[in-house]
């Protein structure tokens, strides 16, 4: 027994929902198939979310919503591809109601509005456990897309937004703090918080639950060929620097004093007990973009500093050493933040 | 703990068993998102395979493998798809091993070997159930594409295969026959079957399975604009049947004695105690393709009909009724068959 109406019912409702007035959608929602119409390289990439292990089980459903497409689109934006169209498989358990899934398209339908993406599929399964796999379709740059492999010795090694903050607002979540309202966050004891510390505490967890993806400064590095390299950070700087630097044949020297540690973290050290560096090179989710950019660009790349966040962390090297430079010294980083199926001795 | 090792060397393994050696795959597995040349209409779906909902835990993960992408581009061949390209999600328990890992793949990958699908991307995650969610992306017919939507009243209706079989064999399974080795049934007891009825046990129980999904007949029709509408068979004649209907706003007529149900069910009415045209309407995953054809264009199909077991069970009406006829009488069949949100009172 479930808690939702029939399959065929909800397909009719996600149909209306997502009508698509994109021109390059031949067929939508409904079908056996939706049909794009495409002219050139097409980049696909394919994310799931599962309750327990990339979020908690009693998320916002709303928030999840976003949250499912956001991360596909940061892939897409560490391609340097624009997105164009979604597909959704949602794995339901029978407690799950019609306002949750009407929640969560809600939320899923407002991140594909914001960035114009058409959502033309996907599909309705109960499952055990609640599951969200989204497919995305992006457009590359017409300059060429974006890969983890083009990096070369003596790049330099830029990052958007700041680390660890994403991990810093899990840690609270665990922790039992809770969004309320459009201010308020709620305390483990179920307390409204009133503190000085309420707002900074407010967007850590909202940095966690919402990410948002980087969209304009990946197509931007692409069509402007500014980047080598490109990858999203979705599993920790440290981890995701490794996959760049084993894909593009390089090392890499983090200048420890240039990384953007989220500054909520040492502001509130009492309450969260992270080490901003550890927290910069091993927390997860940050969802900004790690890249490499050729000196010869570092002006132009400075000049949009501003505009998205953006901090000269390093530099490539060509040993397969991946170092952390501090007060004239270094030290290897571990390749080391989120795995999926980590061993008890890891 | 996992009993898997890391998900980047799980990547690695992926990157090198399908390492895409056809042209229109720019960049395969390895990086946020793979690229692919497109240029045209493409179609694409989307399908997730759920343990305990849609297939049996202790399922042979070969099979498995072979079955996630066969279910997906039987939706493909519903579009008169061509098959392309596919993303795998898997999502997967701690107790989940290397051996399974690999013999899923195995078993994926021969299904796309044997379809011509490159295998591009996708995603590795821990999951309390195990499941699968798979992408497709297929190249429609350069005459158009198929949808459920273009039968017209007067439309003779088609099926291809015979009907029940799939459902028939998973009442073995959930009976606790498996399938030994290239011949063998190891009965609920646990011992091998040596009856007449054995190899026809074996045959349902393999149809349920490791479906084929009906490309060449799909594309066959498209190419040739033989047919108005089609869908493929997943949740049971009557409701696909239901669906097609309503897309198109027509009804149908279907002729009971005209049903392809499969022999073995009467064959085996002892052992599997299930009514072969009850069976035949209402047993999902046959994944043969129903279809809708113009009567000028019945001579063509008929010429078709050895090759895809293709047989004409009625024909589309006017009015919204689904009927089934017999011996000059009709009586409505309903809306049934496998739906992911059931109701207790349905």
């Amino acid at each position: 027994m479930s808690g939702l109406p029939p399959e065929d019912r909800l397909v009719e409702l996600l149909e209306s929902r997502y009508r698509a007035r994109r021109r390059d959608v031949l067929l939508g929602i409904g079908d056996d198939a939706a049909i794009i119409q495409a002219s050139g390289p097409i980049a696909v990439s394919n994310d799931v979310l599962v309750e327990g292990v990339d979020f908690l089980p009693d998320t916002d459903p709303r928030r999840l919503g976003m949250k499912a497409l956001a991360v596909n689109l940061s892939d897409l934006a560490a391609m340097g591809a624009a997105p164009l169209h979604a597909l959704l498989a949602l794995g339901m358990p029978p407690r799950t109601g019609l306002d949750w899934f009407e929640a969560f398209h809600d939320g899923f339908r407002s991140s594909a509005g914001e960035y114009g993406v058409a959502v033309i599929g996907g599909d309705l399964s109960s499952s055990p456990t609640l599951f969200a796999s989204v497919t995305v379709l992006g457009k590359p740059a017409a300059a060429g897309f974006l890969t983890r492999s083009g990096a070369k010795a003596g790049d330099e090694l830029w990052v958007s937004g700041t680390l660890g903050a994403s991990a810093a607002g899990l840690r609270l979540l665990l922790e039992g703090y809770r969004l309320v309202g459009d201010e308020g966050v709620r305390g483990p004891s179920g307390r409204l918080l009133r503190s000085a510390h309420t707002p900074e505490i407010r967007r850590l967890i909202r940095h966690q639950l919402s990410p948002r993806p980087m969209v304009e400064l990946g197509t931007t590095l692409a069509e402007r060929s500014l980047a080598t390299a490109a990858i999203d950070i979705s599993d920790g700087l440290s981890r995701d620097l490794h996959r760049l630097c084993r894909a593009s044949g390089t090392g890499a020297v983090v200048e420890r004093d240039a990384l953007p540690a989220d500054s909520a973290i040492p502001e509130l050290s009492k309450l969260l007990g992270m080490d901003p560096v550890a927290t910069a090179l091993y927390g997860g989710e940050d969802y900004g973009l790690l890249f490499s950019v050729p000196r010869q660009k570092s002006a132009s790349v400075t000049r949009l500093a501003g505009r998205f966040a953006l901090r000269r962390i390093g530099a490539l090297t060509a040993g397969p050493a991946v170092l952390l430079a501090a007060r004239g010294r270094t030290e290897p980083i571990p390749d080391a933040g989120f795995d999926h199926f980590p061993k008890e001795t890891a």
